[in-house]
């Protein structure tokens, strides 16, 4: 009653996502910068591909801290922090680590958010789908 | 003369406050969290419901914070930092705690602002909700 | 095999926890501030009594970060970053949140470490004599 | 003459210091985290094993961002930064990223600075010893 059963995310699945963004990455051509943290918003595992924007680095991990926190992906943020809408002002919270734009998904296992995914490199669609991509590997082990 | 008579909020009243707001959220449904700071905007009190997302501790501690600050509600400045009004660029100041979306409420008592609650988790409406329901017991102590 | 089993430290535990505290506080009479984090270190409790220091909220947040992430009391940190020791520097890592010095615990359960206390107010025994009875409370539950 | 040649670290071969390191990790029985930047002290590679301290995300970044940065190991500032010697104050400086205790070690190909590693979650020797063994993959590659 005090304690609740949970779930965590490994090192291992973190590798397998990325291997996962890699083949993805190269089908699209372009240099990416992947981050996964868990549950908590720590920081797993991280990759930066060759030529990927270094900036990118703290975009992939914040995409990958929204996701996880917020339990859902960033690219439903977008419109919602907009000035007239209901969210406004969110992106600024948090010293700056809220992610409003496209490129984090939530690590969802049994209907328990276990972490995030962030990718930065490409345009927001080609970030989503390295990040899908990645998280279709959970489906497999 | 020189020295002005004051009030203080307690832990005791705080504490009610959030009994109250655990019972409006379990009516609502959904996790919450609920920070109360006192009249210099200091932290007196915080409970993070299982499953509310993380990020609300430092949305609901700075909801609180802002109420306390500019004496209203944080629903209340969402129009006037908009590009076109009169506040405009206030969010960002104070190293970005200034919140400016509903969920913050000033802790009024006889016309004094002796703190201020801030409530995260849900839409706008429920968070005010959650922060009006714990003000009411204020008038029953 | 990717995902792990795991445990999460509840609300209702965290209530409890410091209403243990706030026991022990009235019996050595002073005021101290308690905050409870998870196994992420974020925080899902804070009390602060009236009188006490409100520097404490930091620092008491803080120690319970440390515990939670270094798996051991704040305490057995004090030594060993000490300018001869092996920790040395240590505590100026991780944005200044690592606190050396007594009042922070490691929350355990079943050899897992799922969350961190810390007791802010008092000298570093008063401190740690909070936080462990606090902690006494998990044995009962 | 205005433009000189330079060399950059791959992915591929964080990627194989990682895989080295873990083999290292496991030899040695803990946890670890292990984070390999370039030359610009900017990340290209992180993981962080399953139980390892959350805060050894930053410690090993910024170990190996102190390497990189400084093209020595991090042990070797250990004394340095004593209130009696030469560069006391020096692990202030940067927003405190400079970590003055053994587990980062500069990236060296050919007399050139290439990056940094940094090792994080055991004892410095642990840490250096994991270090070591994840460089000598560049030997062999």
């Amino acid at each position: 009653m005090y304690i609740k059963p949970s779930k965590k995310l490994t090192l291992k699945a973190a590798i397998k996502m990325s291997e996962k963004a890699l083949k993805k990455s190269e089908e699209i051509g372009k240099p990416f910068v992947v981050a996964i943290v868990d549950a908590g918003g720590n920081l797993i595992y991280l990759h930066r591909m060759e030529d990927a924007f270094f900036t990118s680095v703290g975009i992939a991990t914040d995409k990958a801290f929204t996701a996880a926190a917020l339990k859902k992906g960033t690219h439903e943020l977008t419109n919602r922090v907009k000035p007239e809408h209901d969210l406004f002002g969110l992106n600024i919270t948090n010293n700056g680590r809220i992610i409003t734009f496209g490129g984090g998904l939530p690590i969802i296992v049994e209907n328990e958010v276990i972490g995030g995914i962030g990718v930065s490199g490409g345009t927001v669609d080609e970030d989503i789908a390295v990040a899908t991509a990645a998280l279709e590997i959970l489906k497999e082990i």
